[in-house]
């Protein structure tokens, strides 16, 4: 098969079919949705069997444990994705929605219409569900799809697309307005992202080697999230009650997520009042602080475990652990703190303790991030937590979409005019 | 001079500056504008001899007419800088906008602040007004600046960059906030579209060639406007008595802009009814009609000059001409129309001339362009008929910025959290 052509037939295909689908009603694509949902609860045994398939290569190949473990669908796996798609048909159309219109001097009434982006290409990891919440995504917001997901979980995407093809179908939509890359070939994903003809976006999902690589070489627009290194301030003023729930929530609600706090910065001025409980908190679920020369004496005198506390080098700042392990500094104060995150931090999200409104909005308005965040913890930085309903990523870039990405992050706004004859003087 | 050093030295302070004109308060925004509109005034002799001395070297050199008349600064031109500097004053500013703030059921509110972009570098032609448009947009948007102007104005753009720095002096901002690149070698381009450390942003202005070509090389976004192949549409239900008016606008008001009609598309159920009056309204104008083969003779019908009509070639759907000459075609009806507009613009602006309720809505939702427009000349495209106050361009992407680019196409929205304490569960 020559990759070249098989990739510009999917992409032509594809923006045939993003015409029909952004004109589509929204009856018509939540009718589509509802009917995936439903081929995939029919398909369970079928959809058990692919993925079986697939695991027993990919143990074959010696696939490391953590991949097989996400590779692995479940029953429970698969009725979550059904539940993913009828959440997102039940999540309101944004395609078409009339705003700002304003009646000009010339006698116009000039407004936005939010639209679909066209054609969307995802690339992404072998996790089956992502074929579904995918392709959810993309046709609610009257977009076509091109999915190319990791090689190891192939059987099963196909499983999944001939679900998702079948709710298409049922709604008389183009089955071609969600198309799986059928190749493990990875020149698919070099044409892919270099095809502005056919794609108008790309939304890459996973590590951040694979991003760097896709957003170097695409020509077309990327939505990328790279790495969150987040931080916590705890400021001078910050209320005693908040600080500790705060920082031990923002570190070990959970590891691995991109916003989980990875620095944490204290006032000098109430360094010594905070650090030892913070220190305390942490310690007691093993999190391992590396830490400035002024806050390691005031943990060591807390009574941590010696073994949890090292000293941290220049690299600490910088570093998204996705680990029990969080960079300690001490800072001079609210102009420090802003100043080491905008020079140290991912852009993802950052948040304040304080009860000080000045500090507050400054932090809110200067800290140059995608979400900033006063008395709350960086946990919250979420699709769902924020009321997307759904997301297909975060986003650190600043051009078109920055933080949590729903469906309006797959859309944009063109310009509407209501004229009565006029014509320019 | 090492042009690697000095654009990364114009980098690193411009990032610099970015942090601190997006902290500015409006205040002394607007101060440093007035300034510099008072410093352009006070510097008319030095400015008109910088221009002369351009002027001379571009003679000498054998540049083209067209090309000296828009590089010739004149007193009129001198007035226009200022007031355009004290008009984006005038302007609401956009940074540290707080809108749609809704509490979530954790009890987080949650809403969006308007951000700068951070350092937008701005690539123009020989265009020595286009500095000052620049550097005030950029400016009052919060963002930091890197001009690079055409190598003809270099004397002139070098004159007007003292009169900016004196506006941020005198407000006591950085001067490194609006930076002129100081050097003709084009290798200066090159670096400063890849170096996404530094600029966030490339805003070029120019010619077709030049944006492909920077669009092409950059590793930063571009907000980028390329061609404006616009159409009317003369649907089945169109009112008489705007026919002729909107169609003879969006030709003939001027031919040189991007939002001049270059294509006319007319229900077939109506042309034998429109094409002869349209006709010899563009004939009137000395407009030169490249028809399809059922247009043709009912222009020739029309009593028209025979020199004016001429049959249309494939690549007249496509032509952007910037010069009296249309390209006609009957079309079977609002179907066919949004067809062919989708396929053959440039996606900049087009327009319907409809009574039908229906029709208009549909050509709003269907057409995929910047500008969707009913009953109305496609010339009201631009930035103060729009109401945005000045423009920084056009943009025929989808992503970020569509359609004419004002302050907030130079801003993005971060995500703000206002919390009181809550952790997630």
């Amino acid at each position: 098969m020559d990759i070249h052509n098989y990739m510009h037939a999917l992409g032509r295909e594809a923006r045939a079919a993003s015409r029909l689908v952004a004109a589509a009603s929204t009856d018509a694509k939540n009718q589509a949705l509802l009917a995936m949902a439903a081929a995939i609860r029919a398909q369970r045994e079928q959809l058990l069997q692919a993925n079986a398939r697939d695991l027993a290569e990919a143990r074959a190949a010696g696939l490391e444990a953590a991949l097989i473990d996400r590779l692995t669908l479940t029953d429970k796996g698969i009725d979550a994705m059904a539940e993913g798609l009828e959440q997102v048909a039940a999540l309101p159309d944004p395609v078409g929605e009339i705003t700002d219109v304003k009646r000009r001097p010339s006698g116009i009434q000039v407004g936005k219409m939010r639209v679909p982006l066209g054609v969307i290409g995802i690339i992404y990891e072998a996790r089956p569900n992502v074929t579904a919440d995918a392709a959810a995504l993309c046709l609610k917001s009257g977009n076509a799809a091109i999915l190319r997901g990791g090689k190891e979980a192939l059987h099963c995407n196909q499983a999944i697309a001939a679900c998702v093809r079948a709710g298409l179908k049922a709604a008389h939509l183009p089955e071609t307005a969600v198309q799986v890359v059928d190749t493990t070939d990875r020149a698919a994903v070099g044409e892919l992202i270099t095809m502005p003809q056919f794609v108008d976006v790309i939304v890459p999902r996973g590590g951040k080697g694979l991003i760097e690589r896709i957003s170097n070489d695409a020509r077309v627009p990327v939505i990328k999230h790279l790495d969150g290194n987040c931080h916590v301030y705890v400021d001078s003023d910050a209320d005693p009650a908040k600080v500790v729930p705060i920082v031990e929530n923002a570190k070990t609600q959970r590891y691995g997520t991109c916003n989980t706090a990875e620095s944490l910065l204290v006032a000098a001025s109430v360094a010594e009042r905070f650090l030892p409980d913070i220190g305390r908190a942490l310690a007691s679920h093993g999190v391992e602080m590396r830490a400035c020369p002024t806050a390691l004496p005031l943990l060591r005198g807390a009574g941590i475990d010696g073994r949890l506390l090292v000293e941290a080098r220049d690299a600490d700042w910088h570093e998204e652990y996705l680990a029990p392990i969080i960079a300690v500094k001490v800072v001079s104060g609210l102009d420090a703190a802003i100043m080491h995150i905008n020079a140290c931090s991912s852009g993802h999200t950052e948040a304040i303790v304080t009860e000080n409104y000045s500090h507050a909005m400054r932090f809110l308005r200067e800290v140059d991030s995608a979400s900033v965040m006063v008395n709350a913890s960086t946990r919250f930085a979420d699709g769902f937590e924020y009321g997307l309903g759904a997301e297909i990523g975060i986003s650190t870039d600043k051009i078109h979409a920055r933080g949590p990405v729903g469906l309006e992050g797959l859309t944009s706004q063109k310009w509407i005019v209501f004229g009565n004859g006029e014509i320019r003087r």
